[in-house]
């Protein structure tokens, strides 16, 4: 009896991880350990408990016929702070600036620790938000939308620079790049993205803000809705800024590339409070 | 006493799923806790059954003063069966069938929850293998190709089409496209793949194994080594397959644009042995 509890802690501990924001109920767990809904339901007490206190995220109890729990992701401020300050100091590096300010991230953004973990804090800030689909442009800005779009448990949507036969029928926009004032074209498969959701926007960087611009302007023509913008570095402050609400983790600033000086902080993500 | 021990299990858990493949002390557990390495070995016997039990993996021990324990991704023939025929039947549908044959799969590869599951499967495949980073090329395998390397536990390169500036310098390479005989191009990111690593090539479709035998005249460039391949859907054999060691979850055969025909398999992954 002792070991059964033991077996239903682990098992429902890695149930929970794999299906976050999704209602489970305690039939499903007393159904699939035979135990009683009571022991079930200690269970799951002794979950959030060690699930709060250990910074792993909550449960969220629904009460009634058609209840059960919900595991929500949640990162404490103070396990977000290191996360930010580790990301900082590894941004930091003069080695990474390339021409025209823009960084090298490639090793970054390829280490998939590293985007689990900002995956984790953007899921977490946006948690209470209704949100159907994260949404990005190719390339570089997929791995953390995804691992964003697998805490939030919802799809993801990818624009592209130009349209692939693979993609069927697609809708394509024109929109300014903010820094560099080209037109540049952004396209979007017409079936993957529904009217009426509501679309979080994720990206790697963010200068001016002409490509989430583009994204917002793709989502007018889905009539869809923008429920949000996390990126993970934004560029220097710029006057310019086409966007306003957004998220950030690391913010940069004096980039001198012939200099090879770059100052980075914390983005607003401690700043700005997601409503 | 009895609580300490449920609040270790789930903990120790959800760390061990976070950190795959990663050797992890008993002196860290037993630190992170404040308990007795006894307790702690306890704990591991008791997860590591459980891990088995439930087809979420194994827990692998290193004895020594060096020694601890590393969990492994590992799905069991009996759960890896319904994944890929789930799989199979989202794909027959006739709906899917795009102009030359190719699949619309954006869907499918937006899922995280599926993504999740078909990179779960791979990892499981290549658990015993030597791998020390996973490549693909951009776009649609991403996904994939970090659900991976996230159960490895390793970073992931991404090849491009087209060079963009924040990638520093590259290498770039022309590849003959099996299916369409068309010269195509190839780019990598210089920086982002150490000499005598070993590969997994990851991608969603493989057609005659043009874009596959791309990656792996890259990885010539870069001399590395190839590890494996993992294609989540094949297309019909042809006689003109390029490339002959890979593992599919999927495969499709009578493709019949015009008749909206189309016949979906289980690809080889029960029937070829990783080796």
């Amino acid at each position: 009896m002792k070991f059964r509890r033991s077996e239903r802690l682990i098992d429902m501990t890695n149930y929970l991880l794999e299906h976050p924001r999704q209602l489970v109920s305690l039939t499903f767990f007393s159904e699939r350990y035979g135990s009683a809904k009571s022991s079930i339901s200690e269970d799951l007490a002794i979950i959030k408990e060690t699930f709060e206190h250990r910074g792993i995220g909550t449960l969220q109890t629904v009460p009634g016929a058609a209840g059960g729990v919900r595991y929500q992701v949640r990162v404490r401020e103070e396990d977000a702070a290191p996360i930010i300050a580790d990301l900082c100091e590894l941004i930091a590096s003069p080695d990474r600036l390339l021409p025209g300010g823009y960084l090298y991230m490639t090793d970054i953004l390829g280490d998939p620790m590293i985007v689990q973990k900002c995956g984790r804090l953007f899921a977490s800030a946006f948690a209470d938000k209704e949100i159907d689909v994260v949404m990005t442009v190719a390339t570089k800005g997929i791995a953390l939308a995804y691992a964003v779009a697998n805490y939030l448990n919802v799809p993801v949507v990818i624009a592209r620079r130009d349209s692939r036969v693979t993609e069927g029928s697609t809708v394509s926009i024109n929109y300014v790049s903010g820094s560099a004032k080209r037109i540049q074209t952004m396209v979007l498969s017409k079936r993957s993205l529904d009217e009426g959701s509501n679309v979080l926007i994720v990206d790697d960087f963010m200068k001016a803000g002409g490509t989430v611009n583009g994204m917002i302007s793709m989502l007018d023509e889905f009539k869809a809705k923008l429920a949000g913008i996390a990126v993970l570095v934004e560029s220097e402050k710029s006057d310019e800024r086409l966007v306003d609400e957004y998220l950030s983790l690391v913010q940069l600033s004096d980039v001198d590339v012939k200099e090879k000086r770059i100052n980075v902080t914390e983005g607003n993500y401690f700043t700005r409070t997601v409503n």
